[in-house]
């Protein structure tokens, strides 16, 4: 059933879940024959986007040094009112960015003061946060190119270990490792940290990645991430499981800049990755609303234009496929997290129009489109039902996070998988 | 230095050797001021070939069944003297055929006798031999496909057990492991070892036909061999060397039906593949004589066509092309060995003109070519040489097997790595 219209949707049913509840008063008394409002609070989906803008407006400027460093995203058009409340409408999950060169742009200084401050304000309202990511071998500190393996070796586990100790409990969720596929034989600019994985191969330095990470937050998720969906990432998925590593997730890029991939190639995609057994993260989901970047373009970094205009027909395509891009993986059971990459187009990656609001801040039809389907197809918005003779009525929605609301008297309660009847207590 | 000409040759100087002998009579006394003659009989590096004709032309008929299960190679127009004749001339080391589909196309009755046969000739004449493959999902009996993959796991680890156990002694070396990145999700036809390998994934089948047939023969040289030259490769290993899983050499296909890859693209093939510090064996190269296959085919068993012929301009680019393939192989220190796949292009695979000779038995320039590196320019032919008041000389050659004659008698030696100083009795 669709949670909202009662129609079959049987694509949907592994998100979906339908709770009994029994209202008692605060004396313990069925709340019988009465009129109460039930209402979605929260997806337990993770429906997220990358919160990088959020950082100078919430956390303050830049550090110093950190100009001479690459950046991904990182607009100035959007006032903070105005980002968080497009932001905060669609996405329950900000991905925050920890590359090492902007992090730590002088050694020994790194910038914990900002995305502290930035986290927190996420998760006080309600936000999860998740960190991007420990080791890759793009984005670099200039210091760190001049240094021995060992040395290397030594402050990428001290990196990993302070990152994820000091943000403990405010950061549970990490992209351990990105990119080793390509790792080892990276040849877009030299950096300390492929010259470690050559040396020392890809496993090494997941192993690294994960039991350093482990070390400092047991309880952390720990993605192992990648953009390479070849059989090259099952084989290294294969080598690091057999090598006893323990991954909490699989994270899939999936940057469309040359184009929508289209439901079946992400289906049978989502299928050999879940073989594993593992949750499936979309890590980095993008589609542009311009023209496409030409196919022949091996690494998107190096298509580099002076301006990339979003159009009407390229802004209709996107909410159609987003739209697609959605469903599809939101019908695959192992999926677990689909993280869009970018807000607005202001300051997107490549300056590619991959955003969902204009850089002026009106919204594309793909914002309206996805806001359909995590807000209104499935999402249960404010409804009216009655209890019956035992104080019970039945709901049925998306995993997540729902109120119940009689007069001025409201209590939370939950769907989640294999929870079928609930008891809450409802009071003033 | 040049083995003949004693021309400097910096690129092949892992290959060479220079060693002093000292001849002794039998009488003990040192052959002094004496002229002898030198010469080379073997290489050891190796240089092979697909042995595939020699079956039928030594072993004998077909078995009953085989005639319903896809071949690779296997011509009939050279009769076994000139077969021998030509293979003989280059190559020391030939790849006999062990496919399951062939080798037992009905279940129970391996094609144990003509192999052996067949493996036994070519050994009594110098060849060393090794089987191809225990473990591929391609050329199944049709027989395999009924049964439950228990059942298939079983019958594969014993027909690695006995195939290795049987030949033990007679052949040592095996292509272990065939395939195994495209193995699981190889969609050119239902197999069992497919779905074998999509359940247990790629490191367990890698795992079972190593130890199996490490079990069946301690002292075996077991090959993980592969076509994907990519990163998806490399993860591979990495994956299986994590496991522990003792690979012997790393063995890389080259089939370039679409085109010679340059002596560029190998390089840095070889180099990538160098740094697990395992022998690389080149399994399976061919270049074709004729028009190349369209770039677009991704599957090189998808381009079948009535009749795919040698041309002047394509047997002229082709030894032009093989002699650059094998300098550069050879100049690579990594390198152990590379097996040619086909003498003959009657009967070759896929019907291309990748022979070394044509279907009549005809020489092409590419045979001639090659027979100018084996057995001309990285060759040591008949040399008259001098010993001196001491009863010694110097001989400087490719590594390999030589001998050194006085009038009737005659007597062996090697050139071998690390060997400078030998004394050599020689008798009639």
């Amino acid at each position: 059933m669709d949670a909202l219209t009662g129609k079959p949707d049987p694509v949907m049913r592994h998100r979906i879940g339908e709770v009994t509840l029994t209202l008692v008063g605060r004396d313990g008394r069925p709340l019988r024959d009465s009129a109460v409002t039930v209402e979605q609070r929260q997806h337990a989906f993770a429906f997220g986007n990358i919160g990088f803008d959020f950082v100078r407006l919430v956390g303050g400027p830049d550090p110093d040094g950190a100009e001479h460093v690459e950046s991904f995203g990182g607009g100035g058009c959007l006032d903070l009112d105005r980002l968080a409340s497009l932001w905060l409408n669609l996405f329950n999950t900000a991905t925050l960015p920890f590359y090492w060169g902007r992090y730590e742009p002088r050694r020994g200084a790194p910038d914990i003061g900002r995305l502290t401050r930035t986290a927190r304000w996420l998760a006080e309202r309600g936000v999860t946060v998740k960190g991007h990511p420990l080791v890759w071998h793009t984005v670099q500190p200039p210091w760190l190119l001049d240094l021995g393996l060992d040395e290397v070796e030594r402050l990428q586990r001290t990196r990993i270990r302070d990152l994820v100790g000091d943000f403990a409990g405010l950061i549970e969720t990490w992209d351990a490792m990105n990119e080793a596929v390509i790792m080892p034989v990276f040849a877009n600019g030299d950096n300390a940290i492929t010259r470690l994985a050559r040396d020392r191969g890809r496993i090494f330095m997941v192993r690294m990645a994960f039991e350093e990470a482990r070390a400092a937050n047991p309880s952390a998720t720990l993605v192992l991430n990648d953009f390479d969906l070849s059989s090259a990432y099952e084989c290294l998925i294969e080598g690091v499981l057999e090598a006893g590593i323990p991954v909490d997730a699989i994270g899939l890029q999936t940057h469309m800049h040359q184009g929508y991939r289209g439901e079946e190639y992400m289906r049978s995609t989502l299928d050999r990755f879940a073989r594993f057994g593992l949750p499936l993260h979309l890590t980095e989901s993008t589609i542009v609303s311009g023209h496409l970047m030409p196919p022949d373009i091996k690494d998107l970094n190096d298509y580099r234009i002076p301006r990339w205009p979003t159009t009407p027909e390229g802004e209709a395509r996107q909410a159609d496929e987003i739209v697609r891009h959605y469903r599809s993986l939101v019908a695959h059971p192992a999926v677990q997290a689909i993280n869009y990459w970018g807000l607005s187009d202001d300051g997107a990656w490549l300056g590619a129009p991959v955003g969902l609001v204009r850089a002026d801040g009106s919204s594309k039809p793909s914002y309206l489109a996805l806001e359909g389907l995590i807000k209104g197809e499935w999402w249960l918005p404010p409804t009216e039902l009655r209890t019956d003779a035992e104080g019970r009525l039945t709901v049925r929605g998306f995993f997540g996070d729902y109120t119940v609301s009689a007069g001025d008297r409201q209590a939370p309660f939950a769907i989640a998988p294999g929870l079928t009847d609930l008891s809450v207590t409802i009071d003033g």
